[in-house]
C-alpha cells in the first residue's frame, strides 16, 4: 500500500495565551504525513524554499514519509503563516501570510508516487489537488480536505474536484458554509450530493463524524487536558485516519471506518499537547494504542 | 428504588425559525421526570398555579410519575419563560420571564417522598435545593443541575449547596464560568474541589463527559437532523441519566456510568424532535432500546 499527500509546507509563527514559538515546523502535509506515518509509509508532495532544514527531511524519513517529493525552490522562501490563539484555544486570529513559494505552487508528482492507491488532497488550493489527480492513475481513494478561503474564492475549482474525490474531509462551520445547511447532519448529506460518497465532519474539541449514504458514525474528541497548540489538528487526524485505511487496503466496512476515526482522533491528541511536531517526537505507535485503549475504556457501552 | 425531582414547572412560549408554540409544557422538573419515567418511577416536586392543566397531571400519572408533591397555588399563575431560538437552534434569547408562583416557592416534601434514595436537583434557586435536602433523609445519591443565573446571582447558596451534593450537572460553558478555567477538563476537575464526587459536564450537541477523580468518560451526542425545539433537553438527559442510576440500585461502576450517559443522551436526542413532550409523548422504551443499538452500532471500536 502506499498513501500519498499534497499540500502545504509552511514555517508557523504561533501565539498562545501563554507561550510563543517562532518559525516552527507546520503545514497542512507535515502533520498529515508525520501522523499517517505511525500507520503506514507515506508520500509527501508540497514545495520550501532555500530555508527548509535538512532536519526536518531526516525527521520525516525516519519516521516512515518519502520526502523526494519535496520541491525545494533556491531562490525562494517557504511559505509562512503567524497566527494568535484566543483564551478558549479554539478560536484564532491569522496575523500575516507569506505565501512565498507556496503562491506559485505546481505539483510535480515523482513517476513512483503516480500510481499510489491512497491519495489525500490536504488544505490547500483545490487547483493544486486537481493538478496532482491529472498526474495519478487508478487509486483506490481519494480524499481531501478543503477550508472556508477555498469555499470563498475557488467555488468552482473546489466543484470540479469534489467531482473527482470519494470522500471530503471538512469542519462542521465550513461544511455548514459549503451547503447553506445549519444543522451538521444535514449539511454533511448535502455534501454527498456534490460529488463525494462520503463526508468526515470534524469538529474539533468536540469529535468527528463519518456520514455516507447509508452510514453515520460518530466519535468524541479525546479529552485533553493541556492543549499547548492545535495547529494542525485536523491535518493529524486526517493523516491517522488515511494511515489507518491505508494500512487497512483501503478497506471501507464499518469497524475499519470507526476505528480510522479513532486512530485519527488519538493521533491529533496527541499533537496538540506541544507545540508544532514536539509531542510527535516523543511518541511511538505503542503509545498511540495505550491511549485508543483508555478511550475505549472511556467510551464504550 | 426512588427517584425525587424538585424543579421549576413552566408553561413555555418558543419561537424557532420555522415555528412558534404558546404556553407549552416546559420547566426543569417535568422534562426530567418524564425522562427519567422511562426507566423507574419518579416523585415530582413543584409548584404551579390556578391554570395548571389537569391534562398534565395525567399525563404524568400514566408515564411512572408520582404527582402528589406538585403544589397547586390557587390564586396563582405558572412560571412563564419564552425564549426565541437562533437559526442554529442553539443559542436562544430569553423574551421573558414571569416568576409567578415560583417567586415564592418553598418545597414542601410529602412525608413518602422524604425517604427517596436518588435525588435530583434540576435547574432552580440553590436555596430551593438546599430547602428540600433538609427534609430529605439518607439518601444515597444527590445530584443538582446548576446554571448561569445562579452561579451570578446567588454563589453563596450554590456553594454551600455543593456541599451537600454527590454529583453536579452542568453545561461546558457554566462549568467554565464556575471555576474560571477555560478547559472543559480542568473546569471539571476543579469542581471536583468545591465539594461534589462527580461532575457531569454537558455539551449540548457535542455530547457529555463524566468526570470524577479517578474517572473520565465521554460519549457523544446522538446525531439529529431534525431539531425542532431543543428547550429540556438538559433537563431530559440528566433524566435519563439518574433514571438509568436509580434502575441499577445507585451503582456507580463504569459500565452503569457509561450507560447511564448513554440513555440520558438518547433520551434528550427524542425530546428535541418535537415542541415540548410531543415526540416523548410518541414513543415507549423500545424505541429508547432501539435507538441506543443504533447509537452502539455508530460508535463502537
Amino acid at each position: 500500500m502506499s498513501l500519498l499527500v499534497v499540500g502545504s509546507i509552511a514555517y508557523d509563527t504561533i501565539e498562545t495565551p501563554t507561550a510563543r514559538r517562532e518559525n516552527v515546523l507546520g503545514g497542512s502535509a507535515p502533520f498529515f504525513a508525520y501522523a499517517a506515518g505511525f500507520f503506514c509509509p507515506v508520500q509527501m508532495v508540497g514545495v520550501v524554499g532555500a530555508d527548509w532544514l535538512s532536519e526536518y527531511t531526516e525527521m520525516f524519513q525516519r519516521h516512515n514519509v518519502d520526502t523526494t517529493g519535496i520541491e525545494i525552490v533556491p531562490d525562494g522562501k517557504t511559505f509562512r503563516w503567524s497566527g494568535k490563539y484566543h483564551e478558549n484555544m479554539n478560536d484564532r486570529d491569522t496575523l500575516d501570510t507569506q505565501l512565498n513559494v507556496l503562491g506559485t505552487f505546481q505539483p510535480k508528482l515523482p513517476e513512483n508516487y503516480r500510481r499510489a492507491q491512497f491519495v489525500f488532497l490536504a488544505n490547500g488550493a483545490p487547483s493544486t489537488g486537481l493538478a496532482a489527480l491529472d498526474q495519478i492513475q487508478g487509486a483506490d481513494l481519494v480524499v481531501a480536505d478543503t477550508m472556508n478561503l477555498w469555499i470563498d474564492i475557488a467555488r468552482p475549482e473546489l466543484d470540479a474536484l469534489m467531482q473527482r474525490i470519494d470522500g471530503l474531509v471538512i469542519n462542521d462551520s465550513e461544511a455548514k458554509m459549503l451547503t447553506g445547511e445549519i444543522n451538521t447532519v444535514k449539511a454533511a448529506q448535502k455534501v454527498l450530493t456534490m460529488g463525494p460518497k462520503f463526508v468526515i465532519v470534524k469538529k474539533g474539541e468536540h469529535g468527528a463524524m463519518f456520514v455516507s449514504e447509508y452510514e453515520m458514525y460518530v466519535v468524541p474528541a479525546f479529552p485533553v487536558e493541556n492543549v499547548v497548540d492545535p495547529t494542525g489538528a485536523g491535518d493529524s487526524f486526517a493523516g491517522g485516519l488515511m494511515g489507518h485505511l491505508a494500512s487497512q487496503q483501503g478497506n471501507l466496512d464499518a469497524e475499519t471506518i470507526k476505528n480510522a476515526l479513532v486512530y485519527g482522533t488519538v493521533v491529533a491528541s496527541f499533537g496538540i499537547e506541544g507545540f508544532s511536531f514536539d509531542r510527535y517526537k516523543e511518541i511511538d505507535r505503542s503509545n498511540i494504542e495505550e491511549r485508543r485503549e483508555t478511550f475505549r475504556e472511556m467510551t464504550a457501552f
